[in-house]
């Protein structure tokens, strides 16, 4: 009876790829200069996030799941410019950005210039799920996270001083995101961002933007995006490699390169990661470094920064 | 000398093609129940956006100018569901989301969730050319606004109890946009909107997001799209319209059909206007009915709905 459990196990991963890639930001950074307690850092909260989204993805737990659990994961992390450790506005608060998409289903949910709400993921996950909108913002969106039951906080609470400094050499994006394929064939992703360090006047950026920062379709791929924000929405970045996937047949590499490409030529820097129902991952930068990593049928971990 | 400008004006006419196309919302109104008094009213405005933008164009303005003009226009207009007149929120107030896009340079601006600023096209016209920025929300667009010198008004000014009433047996939508091709090859596209009648929580349709709701590139098409604004995020109306003409070579009309046919067969109905480099101009829409009207190269106003 073990025997025969085991067996179909092994058949089931055969026949039923899963994996998820995680990004942290890209940005001009050389983690050649990173101290070891730092890569250490880096290495560590990628390697948490692998072994939990891993464990839910090998037990069949759904893609949206998966990607929404390794995106707050990532916020509470106060490494990276969102949820915790959120990058300063011109006024000295927090502004943050979510969104979530379901590849199966086309569903998807943002919030945008929340400053309350603890995981903003979360928040962006309740909008698709809970309502009949795709996105919230401000005040609004902070009272339906209200109503919906999830944790407020203090705006003092994304505050981090110490891990500011770092993250400043490091990277000026440090957008988190998880693209994610699980064992029923389904796509999945989700971004959440500080935003850019002192903006002014409300600024969101393509995180929150449905096909700029964030898109997932199971018939061709899911995506998160970070970099120069206004440039990822003015060339739709995510859902132009959907689109070349779809209308030209390119190959996941191909259209995460050319869209990326596209707007380096135009001057906007940045990167994405992507997977497809193949569970082929990529990550594809025009900056100096970007944070990745990945895990495919349970097998090595790979984190690169 | 006079016959020679007047001949050489005709010369321009035949090779540089221009071209002005506007809607006022798409739903599933009968216009055949409008009254005279009704029917005069919105054929009196769409000619009176006509008669300037066509001027406009026909001395040569740039396409994004004549766009903003319009939707300016439109927003004054207490018929439609933008800028005056707008729809009210659940809590008995107006917010108020506009963007614009130029094909020449893919800049782009927005603004949402915006209370009092009479003409929240002009802000996003502003966001694109006097900020680093695509979109600004809330109180902080506001504010931005208001440093550049835009009029603000009490929110009250946007109530317009009479012609609520009228608009809401007309269409629940009523959101307004142009589409431009100016006189030296250059494309554009504004839309404005009120946002979803009885709106909660912050709610942000597909009026502000670009590649959802409006989307400009020379290379193919401008685009503005009206109707369930959520499905137009989630499926990119608009920019799957770009992406269908720059990556399989269909035509505006081909391309602006399947966009809105597989919104369509998901349960998401609306409408879309665009034009192409070409001064083609085409209307589709999965509603009974859409407002929307269009002159090229100073020949006929058609005006229908």
């Amino acid at each position: 009876m073990v025997l025969f459990a085991t067996l179909s196990f092994f058949q089931l991963m055969s026949q039923q790829p899963y994996a998820l890639m995680l990004h942290g930001g890209a940005g001009n950074f050389d983690s050649n200069n990173f101290t070891a307690e730092e890569k250490a850092d880096y290495r560590n909260i990628f390697e948490q996030v692998l072994i939990v989204g891993d464990s839910l993805l090998r037990n069949g737990i759904a893609a949206i799941d998966v990607a929404v659990i390794c995106v707050a994961m990532l916020e509470d992390c106060p490494l990276f410019n969102a949820g915790k450790g959120a990058v300063f506005t011109a006024e000295g608060r927090h502004e943050l950005d979510a969104s979530v998409m379901n590849g199966k289903d086309l569903k998807a949910g943002a919030v945008a210039g929340v400053s309350t709400i603890k995981n903003p993921v979360l928040a962006a996950r309740r909008v698709m799920d809970s309502t009949e909108h795709v996105m919230l913002i401000g005040p609004g969106a902070e009272k339906f996270a209200a109503l919906q039951g999830l944790t407020l906080v203090d705006n003092t609470y994304f505050s981090t001083p110490e891990m500011h400094q770092r993250y400043l050499n490091a990277s000026k994006s440090g957008t988190v995101g998880a693209v994610v394929l699980d064992r029923h064939g389904n796509l999945a992703a989700a971004t959440s961002t500080g935003g850019m360090m002192m903006k002014k006047h409300g600024r969101v950026g393509d995180s929150p933007i449905i096909g700029a920062g964030t898109y997932a379709d199971n018939k061709t791929c899911a995506v998160s995006c970070t970099g120069h924000g206004e440039y990822f929405i003015r060339y739709m970045a995510a859902f132009n490699i959907v689109a070349m996937m779809r209308y030209q047949q390119l190959s996941l590499e191909e259209a995460c390169r050319r869209s990326i490409r596209e707007m380096a030529d135009a001057g906007g820097t940045g990167g994405v990661i992507a997977i497809d129902t193949n569970a082929n991952v990529f990550a594809y930068f025009s900056t100096k470094s970007m944070f990745r990593a990945y895990t495919r049928n349970s097998a090595e971990f790979v984190i690169e920064f």
